[in-house]
């Protein structure tokens, strides 16, 4: 009962190879570069880092916009909807905007103005994430570290561990893990056969284990990415299974760097923190975000919290570390942003972001809807703002170009978040309600 | 002439090693270590970055912070004059912070609201730096990368370039680039008898050499990080220089990474551009900032120019890499830094700020005079916002200590700028009017 057409008619460009699409070989790209160097004079004779080397296709978002800009000029009259990258779409409320302005304008009088702050945030904001987001968390204001997004504080953590470090990754999640940890140089060699790189450690999460890895056959690594509600698969870890995997760190003396981007989405009684588990502090990092929480992709705000308790095997405090490379390779989140930041925590604010959160909620069903009439089987949606649609035996880059090019309508296919989201594609439900219903009445009518 | 007086009198809290304060040997903070490991409980088995390890000192600024806070302890009714962290001070011309109110409040309408902007930066904004910054320069619009600041893409060149790199850098120079080399493991190990690293060439810069290196007996390096006008010396590099510099780079295969984020103080016809030296492209990248410009040190915004030209060894564009990085490491500048952004560029705007870099070029002079008439030589100040003061014989942890005890006034010690800074204090002319003349008349009463 799946879309299925036959691929004649639907063949994408760049589909020849729709596992790795853009991929070139690195001997193609020589060649190419030898004839530059002939043609356009001086090169330097700096050698290209071999990490850059290593990182396969584009990232897959600009990837993914470099496609929607062919589609767009193909069908010019086209409406197209853009379910992919998961970017918020609801005006922020006035509370937040207008703490912004009046912080702006501030900056204009004498007593208003502020120039560089301290570095790991203005300690009001620290103290509020404290006390908002980790109530009875056991957190401090001196273990939350502001910044411009977990992306950012992805790539600083990266540098804070260095490339010996060893690494464990969901499978699929977020590609930033995987893309920073190749940039440091953790990852190793790319193996073709499997679509992994070699040092890696891949963490199947799919329907048969409950999205949650089997631990019992997880080799040890140092670092454990994990993210709850995960992106792309919209699950989150329950209580037990977050249980699980910090006991599990404990014993293996690994760090969890939990990304908890998504917490504000869970709907059930799943931790919103894994600092809600009883010994986490001593285990685990986890990074945060206003982006999908407030409407502040653009705005740019996140947070990190690196708990005293957590150590280095020497007994050095992680904290102490991180906070010099805040102070070395940040300087701060914007002031305006920060700003914004403390009014989305107030009572108010905080209020009237619920109520976009659920009407991003709303919207997910209307798409889990949609697939489901299809036949099809869908995941996530309850607990993050991402549908999981399962598309056994196919290829996702083949059914994300069978959808863009069928109901104009744009997702992510799964193969992008690593090996084990090939045979699904990520639906996001940010957009605005008219777009959810008319993707819903284009994906129904495909089996007309 | 200068100031002297007896060092019982006057140590300070850490005076002990004046040279590298709260530096601990590893020795020490393993001992420690193991007792905490002792009393605590719980240590990963997580070993601890070896570059982390490395890296001496506090990062400088935050290490003058807690000198400035133990001071304030001490001297609870003393009013403190801050003329250490280069921090601006003025308000923001209101032009430009009521674009970024008015961004800040479109948010919070369905028309004017905006998620994600592209991870380059909002292209006017691009375009308006190409040809306002760079105007007939040759730039072009998509070589400029916006980012939040310099600090930020410092370190972001560093993940790109990688640990095999050999880098260069101005002595004495802005700490960022040494301490982003050390996390990153291109700097070796640190001489204690030089007070340098191993792998790093240090390029003196000082009076005799009219603050430019003696590029004859330097040494070839991947990359030479090179800041004009000089942070801390307050010294633009000549026109000539420049393309002695520009050669002598294109000679070596070496890339250049331009720092000129005070370009706006340049008063005299020194270029504000690396990119004014004819070839300049092929061989360096640029980074520069509205922190100083536009008094956005907190409002954090800045970009880089890495030009079409610029390739690795094997003709490789390096902007490409430099693409992905910023994809994968960074997730765009705030769309409201950037609205305050384009205001800046705007003909208003940058009138309004011209008016601001004068002030501050006043109260440069006005620190000039006074350390002059204490029998000092002074260079910087009419270039940048900074005086470079010249202790001779002294250690300048020493004569910042017995300043900020004696006159309640902060500067930066040279040494923290590199061992060729040893012998001299930074004194920043930001400020309002009021502190410059106070500062001014109790370092002269120093001499009665």
């Amino acid at each position: 009962m799946y879309l299925h057409l036959p691929s004649s008619r639907f063949r994408m460009p760049h589909a020849a190879s729709s596992r790795h699409p853009r991929l070139y070989s690195s001997r193609v790209i020589c060649s190419v570069a030898l004839e530059h160097k002939a043609r356009l004079g001086h090169c330097t004779k700096v050698p290209r880092n071999v990490n850059m080397e290593s990182l396969k296709n584009g990232y897959l978002f600009p990837e993914i916009s470099i496609r929607e800009a062919e589609h767009a000029e193909k069908y010019p009259h086209a409406k197209l909807i853009k379910l992919g990258i998961g970017d918020t779409t609801r005006p922020i409320p006035h509370i937040i905007t207008s703490a912004m302005a009046q912080k702006a304008l501030a900056l204009s009088t004498d007593a208003g103005y502020t120039g560089y702050g301290d570095e790991q945030g203005n300690k009001d904001l620290r103290e509020a994430i404290a006390n908002v987001v980790y109530k009875d968390k056991g957190v401090e204001w001196d273990e939350v570290f502001v910044s411009d997004g977990a992306q950012g504080d992805i790539s600083r953590l990266q540098m804070l561990l260095g490339s010996g470090m060893t690494i464990a990754v969901q499978d699929p999640t977020f590609p930033a893990y995987v893309d920073s940890s190749i940039i440091v140089g953790q990852a190793g060699k790319f193996q073709e056969e499997t679509g992994k790189f070699q040092n890696i450690v891949y963490m199947r999460c799919c329907p048969w284990n409950d999205f949650f890895p089997d631990l019992a056959t997880t080799p040890r690594t140092d670092v454990i990415f994990f993210c709850s509600p995960n992106n792309p698969t919209g699950t989150a870890a329950s209580r037990p299974q977050l249980e699980r995997l910090v006991e599990f760190a404990k014993a293996n003396g690994s760090i969890i760097v939990h990304d908890s981007a998504y917490a504000s989405y869970i709907s059930d009684d799943s931790p919103r923190s894994i600092f809600e588990i009883p010994g986490a502090k001593e285990v685990a990092i986890e990074i945060s975000s206003f982006s999908k929480f407030a409407g502040f992709t653009g705005v740019r705000l996140g947070w990190a919290v690196v708990p005293k308790e957590l150590k280095y095997s020497n007994g050095f405090p992680v904290r102490k570390d991180f906070n010099r490379i805040m102070c070395t390779c940040f300087n701060g989140a914007s002031s305006i942003s920060q700003a914004g930041g403390l009014a989305c925590l107030s009572a108010d604010g905080y209020q009237a972001l619920c109520r976009s959160i659920d009407y991003y909620h709303e919207n997910a069903d209307i798409i889990i809807d949609a697939f489901t009439s299809l036949g099809l089987k869908v995941y996530g949606g309850k607990n993050a703002p991402y549908a999981w649609v399962q598309f056994p035996g196919r290829s996702s880059w083949e059914v994300f170009n069978e959808i863009l090019e069928r109901a104009h309508v744009v997702t992510v296919p799964g193969a992008g978040f690593g090996p084990g989201g090939e045979g699904y594609i990520r639906v996001s439900a940010f957009g605005s309600r008219e777009c959810m219903l008319e993707a819903s009445r284009r994906l129904k009518s495909l089996l007309k």
